[in-house]
């Protein structure tokens, strides 16, 4: 197991080897995570040319960790407290004679790199860009074996869910108990604040519950996703209450059930991303709905509830076999409700069957 | 209402012409929305010689944003999607001549700083520092009742478990119960992840609930906070499990709690936080303790759960009437479990009664 962790950071030091650094600090938490096992509260990981150290600020049992630390991996205490684990970093990469050192300027803020500029002022810094994301990309079996649990715990979530009665409760408590059914079946927690929208809400993206109620008519949309051991999944259903959707809810419903569909369909390895989008959003597009769409149609999944690649009209760069993508279009009608579909997908080859499903509760239009 | 929001930015815009720059950039949420009532996702504030506008990325309906935007400001929204709204805000104040511009190097990551500065060449960038933090950390009586009323909730929620049975429930059910509570009782939603810490896990800071089950004999430490109009707050108890606590954990107990109130008595206008830290480590220290303590006894809250002023060894600075704060000194045994007690109170004159208690759950050692 710990064996995964020193492989990928030496495919990250080789690249940047290559990109003309010596060494690289790493802050992002969810980058440290995927090279070190764990990523403590405020930690820094410097991979240099000989050894790779974990800098860690403040006393180690004050701040549980998520995840599991490689333990083949040095890690450097910070003696007190308060102090900034990259600029301690770059102090040890100083005395090691490093010269080079690239760092994440997406995530590092000015204040942190004048002061690490300021206390290794001969290294000269680069930026690492978004090195450390495009490695996460692709996902090995290990990763891809709990982005399928933590599907099939929200599948289980949500099943359990629609099994009850569901007229007359807020989405807030439909959310909460959604949430704690996750938990119950192992999820180290949601992967995202549970989203509950009901009537004149269903369909609206990021929707945050309130305490409106369920009635009979109403379209109901959830989505909920679970973490497991760090890996977040997404899945999206739109449901009908009562005993007969109206004719607009089916024809909407219909509408973007073909356009998440043809998503779906379009995901292969070497498909480019923003074919998968047009796929998507034309369905949605030709029957009058340009105008609602939202930025993207999916986007990758991981450490990080959204990772690269996005699957949107400007995306650059292709899809690969063992990506996960969500694939989550959705229409949204102010004042009268709407409709969202997602799921998460890992890319294959279509030799091997096409896309791996992992979230499986049906996408027929069910009444409840 | 939106006076409240004009009359904080005119007096940040005179700070940062006193600091010299005409002009200036704001773009952390919780300064964003100090400053203009909400802060939609990845909007900056733009403060101006002549005017504020608060430029937004993204369609307007797509994400659902906390608080009321003040609705004298003027909203500058980006077309299409992905850009970033502080390079735009860089674009304006181009476009408007100006020549200096202060920006929260603290937040802004190297990558945006890069991308202002090559937008706009000409401008004198400069660091604004805390400004808005330090303007923060005194509060009005608008922001001290928004405070007082998600106290009462958190106070409410706490009170409604310790009425249920407790024994054999997981720490991880007891956390969701209490989250599910705050939100019955008119909570925005937790202030951050509640903690429920049984047996050995008791009385160690930031215990992330797991499924172990409360027994007999245990101590319990509970740590929840109410989100109330953006406003968060802080309640941490102690509680032992069963009809007779045992001698060791009456005295620890004991002694966390007179440590506490020699905190909170600690607390007046014109005190250094260092003093009131002082004042409660001493008690832990003098007991055998002080290996064993956190890096700081208390901190401000506000808009967000942890904020200036800290109260910490080595924390420089007085506090202020009307200044909210916490005071959470604790003790962890690590195999055996601990106390922590946590209030938040408002400082205030001695002529006016002394510090404001807003948490008012008893601080008696209970058996449950």
């Amino acid at each position: 197991m710990p064996e995964v962790y020193a492989a990928r950071r030496i495919r990250l030091r080789e690249r940047c080897n290559a990109g003309g650094s010596a060494a690289a600090l790493i802050s992002r938490p969810a980058n440290v995570r995927y090279l070190a096992g764990a990523a403590p509260h405020g930690a820094v990981l410097l991979l240099g040319p000989r050894e790779d150290v974990l800098v860690c600020c403040g006393p180690p049992d004050d701040r549980p960790v998520e995840g599991r630390l490689d333990d083949t991996l040095r890690v450097h205490g910070l003696p007190g407290a308060g102090g900034d684990a990259a600029v301690a970093a770059a102090g040890l990469a100083r005395d090691q004679g490093i010269d080079s050192l690239a760092v994440e300027e997406h995530h590092l803020t000015m204040a942190r790199h004048r002061a690490i500029a300021s206390v290794a002022p001969r290294i000269r810094l680069a930026d690492l860009g978004g090195a450390v994301e495009q490695q996460r990309v692709v996902k090995d079996e290990e990763e891809i074996s709990c982005l399928r649990i933590g599907a099939e715990i929200a599948d289980q979530a949500l099943g359990e869910l629609l099994e009850s009665i569901l007229v007359g409760r807020t989405e807030r408590h439909l959310a909460l108990e959604l949430e704690r059914r996750l938990i119950d079946h192992g999820a180290d927690g949601p992967a995202f604040a549970t989203s509950v929208a009901t009537g004149p809400n269903a369909g609206r993206r990021g929707h945050r519950p309130t305490d409106r109620r369920v009635e009979e008519g109403d379209f109901l949309s959830v989505c909920l996703g679970a973490a497991y051991r760090g890996y977040r999944c997404e899945l999206g259903r739109t449901f009908v209450i009562g005993t007969a959707p109206a004719d607009w809810q089916i024809e909407l419903y219909d509408l973007v059930f073909a356009a998440q569909r043809a998503g779906r369909e379009a995901l292969a390895p070497g498909a480019p991303c923003r074919t998968v989008d047009r796929a998507a959003r034309q369905v949605l597009d030709s029957a009058g709905y340009g105008e609602r769409l939202p930025s993207l149609t999916g986007h990758g999944v991981g450490l990080e509830i959204t990772e690269d690649p996005q699957l949107a009209p400007t995306s650059m760069g292709k899809l690969d076999a063992c990506v996960p993508v969500t694939v989550e279009p959705g229409v949204h009608l102010p004042g009268r409700g709407g409709v969202r579909i997602d799921d998460t997908l890992v890319v294959r080859p279509e030799a091997d069957g096409g896309p791996e499903l992992l979230t499986i509760t049906t996408k027929e239009l069910l009444a409840l």
